[in-house]
């Protein structure tokens, strides 16, 4: 059986996870969650993540900057920590790097990883640097603390809770897809790439929600709305309705999608690399969190929809009706 | 200028570790031993490393059994962990596959990386898995604990202390050199191949050294002999005196080499891959410390020299007299 047939998470739950799980010690959380967590003295917990990046799987050398790619390195790492409300301690970098690289572009890509370095205070303590064949090879790993009864993890949602989104859904999307059709950057058009290439980790607002015992589950969008709330309902053995009008989208991406002909609803749901924020707030406490979201980091906090009884399941709505196809809730401005 | 010119070394000392120097906390260690330091509360340290193997770059594929594989890519990291005395806490795995390896080969690349994280209570934690367009890569990184009295790092060799290897020297590069001569094993060679394949890292002995506080430094041996040395000696000031008659080898490399024709001290002092231990000791404590070591693993710890005063620099000598080319040293038996 090849690789192929059972996909990243087949690989990971089937063959993976079970076979350490009589080595993990119970304090500590292993596989299954956006960190690993691993608790020191009684009131702190340092989390773990590492990401790789390999050159022609997860980005085109000729499409993306050295300073994007190694500023976005660091993002995809940091959005891990944001994912469980973690403070970034310190990061690790490992990078496998072809003979014919320029010492320029090496110095272009280590500048845009200390930019974010400096802009969420996280040195890099640690590495790896060898020689590539042909492709550029990158794995970052973070370490991050906080502290024990704040962490949030996927499994915490609960009936009734409102489910929201951080960051509008689908412009890293948008952007992946003038990259690859090779459509010039413009005003109208911007947007997209900067989110696709450079995204701007939400750390600082993981770390404030994870200071309300009200948000019950959190996880980041790397993945897309649809996978990543998967994630959330399975740990939590629960069901979600989503109302699709209710899914953020810039203008940008609607109107790009709309010029291209591409559909801008599935973008959202389905894109990933969005790396805001998806989270399950208790209803009650919703509207109360969403008014100090607002004021804390002048932007919205979007509510997509809710957690309902049932098996882990997405349910997607329009106008209070079950639609199957997310196409067929596309809709034009 | 290419990457080629200035090297893994010059990349991180020029272009990488100054960078970072500003962000660094000060009761932290980043860059420049083989772990980094975090203290945690106010008698722990947590110890960090990470490393990435390639595809072609450090293992051919249809050299080395995927479990070997697994087995050496966990015994690598927990040889840094060993080189300060640490003991190892958890692991995280990243792996790039092509979409053409099969399931049968993850599963025993996984026994590989089981086998060794059960034999060292090392559970795996985390990771990454991804696709890669052609080659198998590889990232893991540890991370570890230990005392912060008992930290051994590379700064602290003084002058008069003895210097000493865990295990022989060599049999590492002479595996790799049957390798690629496609020499067969057998029973003459096999200690070679499975030193270089499976090596197995002294992290028990680490542990133990650290102990000692006449141990001022130590590192693992992944670079060779002199590179390693190197290192103490730029980061503690000092010169080295080494005995090449004294160098540990075993006696299936002298035979392996003289029937092929190779250079055995060569293959020693340069080799790397060893995965032991190099440390220097305080003279007057020598004695009992090597009775003690081998009382306690049954096996030798090996004198090769002394530190000395003097600029960075390591001194080979023969019959007390200096050489200048390591070839030169060379012995048959």
């Amino acid at each position: 059986m090849k690789l192929s047939s059972i996909g990243e998470f087949g690989l990971i739950e089937e063959y993976i996870a079970p076979e350490f799980k009589n080595l993990i010690q119970k304090h500590m959380t292993g596989i299954g969650d956006d960190c690993a967590i691993i608790p020191v003295g009684k009131t702190t917990s340092h989390l773990f993540t590492t990401d790789m990046l390999i050159e022609k799987t997860h980005f085109l050398r000729e499409k993306i900057t050295p300073f994007q790619l190694g500023f976005k390195s660091l993002a995809v790492n940091l959005s891990d920590i944001a994912a469980m409300g973690g403070k970034p301690v310190s990061s690790f970098l490992s990078v496998g790097f072809p003979e014919d690289i320029n010492i320029k572009w090496v110095e272009e890509f280590m500048r845009g990883y200390k930019d974010l370095s400096q802009k969420e205070n996280t040195p890099l303590l640690g590495g790896d640097t060898t020689k590539s064949e042909d492709k550029i090879i990158i794995n970052v790993g973070v370490t991050g603390e906080i502290q024990n009864g704040k962490i949030k993890r996927r499994n915490g949602a609960k009936e009734g809770d409102i489910i929201c989104v951080t960051n509008t859904l689908g412009d890293s999307a948008g952007g992946l897809q003038c990259i690859l059709n090779n459509i010039r950057i413009s005003e109208s058009n911007q947007k997209l790439f900067d989110q696709h290439l450079t995204p701007y980790p939400h750390v600082k607002e993981g770390q404030w929600l994870a200071e309300k015992e009200e948000v019950h589950a959190m996880i980041d969008t790397s993945d897309g709305l649809s996978s990543d709330l998967m994630h959330i309902l399975k740990a939590s053995n629960a069901r979600a309705h989503i109302d699709v009008e209710k899914i953020p989208m810039t203008k940008e991406l609607i109107d790009t999608a709309e010029r291209y002909n591409w559909n801008s609803l599935e973008m959202a749901v389905s894109g990933g690399e969005d790396y805001g924020l998806l989270l399950t707030i208790d209803r009650n406490a919703f509207s109360s969190i969403k008014k100090a979201f607002i004021r804390e980091f002048q932007k919205e906090l979007f509510p997509v929809g809710e957690i309902v009884t049932g098996e882990p399941k997405i349910q997607y709505l329009k106008e209070n009706k079950p639609i199957e196809d997310i196409r067929s809730g596309y809709r034009h401005f």
